[in-house]
């Protein structure tokens, strides 16, 4: 009988993407320029989030978006209408972006000139959780209406994550969602993670946020 | 406002893909090896065609496998079993084979000793029509339980592929399955399309589907 040869291609997969990440990553060091990357589900809120963020920040920091979870350009731009440069990566499909993707559309932002490009990553818990895309702080939205069991069912998006952003708050007691179980369930996978409290329709909490962000922006990148 | 830039990432990923899969299926032409790459849906029997290919051909030809469908090492152990050598490529979830992947399998065959080398592609019917692995020929697999509708739910994968194997044409009658309807459906999308019907299990076209394959190995790669 022959012998069988095993390759592990995705974790061969996952090694070249992240030797990547990591050399996008201290180029935008070098650069002084932090990248944030922004996970959620569809419809969770993240064009919502950025559009807060843009907002409280845009006047003492110069800021870009990357800009990949929709097929349209209405998101983009409702950002360039803040005359924030956007750029759009119509991924056609494609379920996460990868280090390549992400320095690709750097290519079109001066990188050098930013203190901060947010991505918008592709709509899903799942496949983002996988790829490093050279970004500095990793940063997943979960939005009320999903439940308070979405650690259970995507346990690795919530242990890569550095920060929660648990949005729609406004919606807590219709939705009859259980703050306490959540956080009890984020912690047990993730005991450094900071959670915010928000909601981008009503305003609530974003004030901790940006200072968040502001405050990973005066420090060291 | 700001110009929003749109970058078509998955055009350029595919293009990409595709230079590198131009220049692998050249050096493989010179080398007198072809590449087949077989697709299907789960459980459509990509393991047991090529079992059954394995046991028609392996006297005359000089035969390799690159297994990508399975997490465990069941069906390349029973193609190890029949003295062809095999490379499993452990894919963990991985929703297509790319160039790059089956090029790095086959720096585990020696390729310019085999006359064929066939790859069992990851089960699925819609990300992998989408990437060219380099391979000379591309078949897919219809399996008669999974139903004559499949071309009009999946059509770029009826559209890409060269040969379409209809298995387990045993059950055509318990499955109230429309031969001519199917037929008529493919044709539209892929006029130029050969169709075999076998039955893995009982042996039924196995022959016609082995005589084109010898076919294509004694003409021009």
């Amino acid at each position: 009988m022959q012998e069988v040869r095993l390759i592990e291609i995705k974790e061969e997969v996952l090694a070249d993407n992240g030797r990547m990440a990591g050399e996008l990553r201290e180029r935008l060091t070098g650069e002084g320029c932090l990248l944030l990357n922004i996970m959620a589900s569809p419809g969770a809120g993240k064009t919502s989030l950025i559009l807060r963020t843009l907002e409280g920040l845009k006047h003492d920091f110069r800021l870009g978006v990357l800009e990949a979870d929709i097929d349209s350009m209405v998101d983009s731009e409702k950002i360039a209408a803040l005359e924030v440069p956007v750029v759009q990566l119509r991924t056609g499909g494609f379920c996460h972006l990868d280090a390549a993707m992400v320095a690709r559309g750097l290519d079109y932002l001066n990188t050098k000139q930013l203190d901060l490009i947010i991505i918008e990553n592709v709509g899903n818990l799942v496949c983002p959780a996988e790829f490093d895309t050279g970004a500095h702080r990793k940063v997943m939205i979960l939005s009320v209406p999903e439940g308070d069991d979405k650690p259970l069912k995507y346990p690795l998006m919530f242990t890569v994550s550095d920060v929660l952003v648990l949005n729609k708050t406004d919606y807590l007691q219709a939705a009859g969602f259980d703050l306490e179980a959540l956080r009890r369930r984020v912690l047990r996978l993730n005991p450094d993670i900071r959670i915010f409290e928000v909601s981008c329709r009503t305003g609530e909490g974003i004030k901790e946020w940006i200072g968040w962000v502001a405050g990973q922006l005066a420090g060291t990148v």
